[in-house]
């Protein structure tokens, strides 16, 4: 059974575009247990654009927390932080010593983010290796890759080569890339891609007056009440539809041509197969995150799980490399 | 009590330029008890060289052997191999994400060894975050250093405040260099530095036979045996005069200057008096290389010891980034 790791961000509780995008795609796939499945939250990872280590806790706890909430079955996949297994650190110092410095050097990830961002550290840099470590350490055969992480797989291919070849075993298994298929475009509240980074997100587990608040920012035109309107063109409509049925699609698709039903109206047939359809998700995500140690709890068994895979293949390049 | 932290290569066993210039030095200094000291076998850094796992583990033993041979009081001093305490590799991405890109881009060792060398592998580029971990873990108050490393001595101690600047908190130790003093060159076979790159090392710890022709290729001139020599100009005699007492050097300078006395003669009073003097010391590293279990069990010692306090200070900077 092949096995697929996927690295999820640390950066704060999933919106809508992620559980829709993401989240719930990846539980359905693990229903059908036709693969083996580790999924990590990748915290190593958000150190080199983060240094708040309280906010860093509390979206690690947020984004298990939704995963569990929508149902993640841990006893059929490996979920763990990436922290709690530091072998990933060490795994990481030995490959760096198979990595050519020039591969690393023109990644199009790091030229890009060194033109960006002020704060260019050596984690940056360094970071396609320790995402190599990630997906080696566990021998994985398919990692689900967006196309600007393909060069990554790549490099991790590379550096997984490299070394086999120079220690003369087959060592490390080299994966390959799961390019994901066109995603479905999550819109955000302004049109744009859902995103984090535009700040133009449904977060759907906010408190209900919140969370009405924050569907009411959806942007619409200013075609009035009483005028038919195209759903077609509509923020509102499309968010509606990516959740509801195909007959409650339908049937909001008919108020929007008929005229007499204002976006006022759309949003609040929205806000409420919110609440109706993600209820238990909801219970489950505040249940979580008033009881901290319960994830935990979840996630402990999943490090354990990886601990025991992992230790295996570092023991091994140990024993290769001459340090046991 | 001030923590002195010293990192030894792992290249091979110790000549008898290391010894003298190093070894011997700093087992004095142990025994004299007014510092704490820790000594370490770098062996995760000998893979930014050599990627060979069976040489790695011999020279690692090698090491090893020597030092404690000469004596090393494991109880007064913290014995152990990098390897061994794989927080460092932890250690490592953290600093490695406050340590600025340039900064290590723009390192003279680095810049010289990515000229020379034709492995630039990344590990190379990062081996100075490597070492300021190495320092950092144990919060050593002062670090022996050549000239050579007195850059990668002060980039510790940049990393070490950026991290604790950003974080508000002064976690990390900025360590001292304590740079050697001039160190008195113990010239080789050919009179150059003894090195084990310039291949014109005596090697105390060989078997007899193996040992005299070792002191057999020490390189002297032509002066016929019956003339006077110069012992001034002879790399037999200056490496006699740093192993033997006053008593002995005057009378060896008398041997010179009263003629009839052959380099020949010369080179069977320095292997006599190698074996003489360093009696113990060749039965003892016999002793630790024929019996590896008990090098073990000594180095374990000494990493026990250290993955204690080493984890304080982890555990601290874990809970300070969110890891915890």
């Amino acid at each position: 059974m092949a096995r697929v790791l996927t690295g999820i961000q640390s950066s704060g509780r999933p919106h809508l575009g992620n559980i829709l995008g993401a989240i719930v795609p990846a539980i359905e796939l693990i229903k059908q247990n036709k693969e083996e499945s580790f999924i990590f939250i990748a915290d190593f990872h958000s150190l080199t654009s983060s240094k708040d280590g309280a906010l860093r806790k509390e979206n690690t706890l947020a984004v298990a927390a939704a995963w569990l909430a929508f149902g993640l079955d841990i006893e059929k996949t490996v979920f763990y932080r990436q922290s709690r297994r530091p072998e990933v650190a060490e795994l990481t110092w030995y490959l760096s010593c198979f990595t050519p410095f020039p591969m690393l050097a023109n990644a199009h990830s790091f030229k890009d983010k060194s033109e960006r961002l002020s704060d260019v550290n050596a984690g940056l840099f360094t970071y396609p290796v320790l995402m190599s470590a990630d997906i080696l350490l566990y021998s994985a055969d398919l990692v689900p890759v967006g196309k600007d992480q393909l060069q990554h797989l790549e490099m991790c291919r590379d550096i997984a080569s490299a070394f086999n070849h120079q220690l003369g075993e087959e060592i490390l298994t080299l994966p390959e890339p799961r390019i994901s298929e066109e995603v479905k475009i999550i819109p955000g509240t302004d049109g744009q891609k859902m995103s984090k980074s535009y700040n133009n997100y449904i977060d759907i587990f906010l408190p209900e007056k919140q969370l009405k608040k924050n569907i009411n920012s959806i942007i619409t035109d200013s075609t009035p009440l009483e005028e038919p309107k195209n759903p077609d063109t509509c923020n509102v409509f499309k968010l509606y539809s990516l959740v509801a049925s195909a007959d409650q699609t339908a049937q909001m698709r008919k108020n929007y041509e008929g005229g007499n039903y204002g976006y006022g109206h759309a949003k609040k047939d929205f806000l409420a197969l919110v609440l109706e359809k993600y209820a238990a998700e909801r219970k489950a995500f505040d249940f979580y995150m008033s009881n901290p140690e319960e994830v935990e709890k979840k996630l402990s068994a999943g490090e354990a799980k990886a601990q025991e895979i992992g230790m295996q293949l570092l023991q091994q390049v140990r024993e290769k490399l001459g340090f046991a």
